[in-house]
């Protein structure tokens, strides 16, 4: 398991070969000089004009930093990108620094930076709990979860307990909400693996599912159509940008049976992005 | 021409491929946070056993920071090794940081070393003239040049110059001194290079100059034990880590001709760490 240190270091380390982004990106780490700060480097982040590569994330503060301007994907990327784990980026806040300048102004563009951090810090933040930050006790303690507030879970067995369960292990791509009758809990790849074609919209508001074996695809549909399960809480699973393999939460989506007929896939409609939260009920508890 | 942002830019990127150097030294150099400090990564140095890679060197304070412990070079990388500049480092203090430590252990240590260095600057210290450190005029002014100021220059013309020369460009190994009889000033790379091996002694104290073909050695020999010039004004000539040409001051040697006749090639012995310059006088000055 990857200690603090590691993570911080491998997270630097990813800008190693573009030398003007490796400065600006350890300066920035370096003079902020918190390690109750979270950073990402080279985060996917979707913004509603498409996706992007951001050159540093923080979580804490919805906030993004761009070293000279924003990476163009190209399409090799773009046709994988499902693969990587994604931010939604809708509300966030871009800072730009212009690496081309001159050394000087380059430090005074990172030491305005660093002082609005300081600002925001201020404001109040939760500090970087790197040892349990994805641990599932937050959300069942608050009694909901809510893809705003970027809920990531390392194993699939963390996100079902969210919802009145205490499994050890969980094997399958989904399982049935133990106390819902209509729910299932998800954990699609959202994007081409094997014979299953998952997409997901720009806005994250729809996901197609389908199979690229017609007689698969046949046998789907009539479960899709038929089903009780209607709805699914939604946790997709990728890999984060040190290759860990994480389930992010994006809402409960339910199956908009009419389009499913229309395209022959299954169509399924955001319809919350907040879902409740179930504490396990021991069956001796009263 | 290199400017001061490329140049620490490319120090720092030369520790790319070692994420804990890179993250240790970026820290010291964003903490530090003077531009009037010099700084130079992977600086190849001597010391009284042996050479070595200082991952940081702080030409201005002669100090070397080591990341964990030193770096051993091996038997090919000390086969060319004179052709790199390297610093004598003598007297040199040494300081590591322990990178094997947990990352607050690791912030505290680079936090001790910056405070120390800070104490070193307050004791005053010669502000890092990018645009003039190869220059030849401090060195005219001073009256003396000395091996021991780490007294280097991109152009071996901008050292014949120190000693009452206004040259435009010299395309020579070496030329004679304009006023003293006995002395030439030489610009010798001091490992194997073509035909002609030079070798310098670990203590940097004896040249051995020869040649591999056993007519030109004899011609050399001849010239070597009949010149009047057996004084040396030696400048070596190497590359610095960006690969840039520089001259380095070794001192001046003096040619021990019972030596030389022994072992049948040029002994050069280092009599003085420290020659007369000599301002360039026009022919109209009185």
């Amino acid at each position: 398991m990857l200690d603090k240190k590691d993570y911080i270091i491998k997270q630097l380390h990813r800008t190693h070969n573009k030398k003007f982004e490796n400065y600006v990106i350890t300066r920035i780490w370096h003079q902020l000089n918190d390690l109750n700060i979270k950073i990402i480097t080279q985060q996917y982040i979707v913004r509603p004009t498409g996706y992007a590569l951001a050159d540093l994330y923080f979580p804490q503060f919805n906030l993004v930093v761009e070293v000279n301007e924003s990476y163009h994907l190209n399409q090799t990327e773009l046709d994988n990108i499902r693969a990587n784990d994604i931010v939604n980026a809708v509300n966030f806040e871009v800072k730009v620094i212009d690496a081309s300048k001159d050394i000087e102004s380059i430090h005074k563009q990172i030491d305005d930076l660093v002082l609005y951090i300081n600002t925001l810090k201020e404001k109040g933040f939760e500090p970087w709990d790197y040892e349990n930050e994805f641990d599932n006790k937050k959300y069942v303690d608050k009694g909901y979860i809510d893809a705003a507030e970027n809920a990531l879970f390392c194993k699939s067995v963390d996100a079902y307990n969210c919802f009145g369960n205490d499994a050890r292990a969980l094997m399958r791509g989904g399982a049935p909400h133990k106390y819902i009758d209509n729910v299932n809990i998800w954990f699609p790849k959202l994007y081409h693996d094997g014979d299953w074609n998952n997409d997901i919209s720009l806005d994250e508001n729809t996901i197609y599912e389908s199979n690229n074996n017609p007689d698969k695809n046949e046998k789907a549909l009539k479960e899709w159509l038929s089903t009780k399960r209607n709805i699914r809480y939604v946790f997709a699973q990728s890999k984060d940008n040190l290759g860990r393999t994480l389930y992010r939460f994006m809402g409960e989506y339910t199956l908009d049976k009419e389009k499913t007929k229309e395209e022959k896939k299954a169509v399924w409609q955001r319809t919350n992005t907040k879902v409740k939260t179930l504490k396990y009920k021991n069956k001796n508890d009263n």
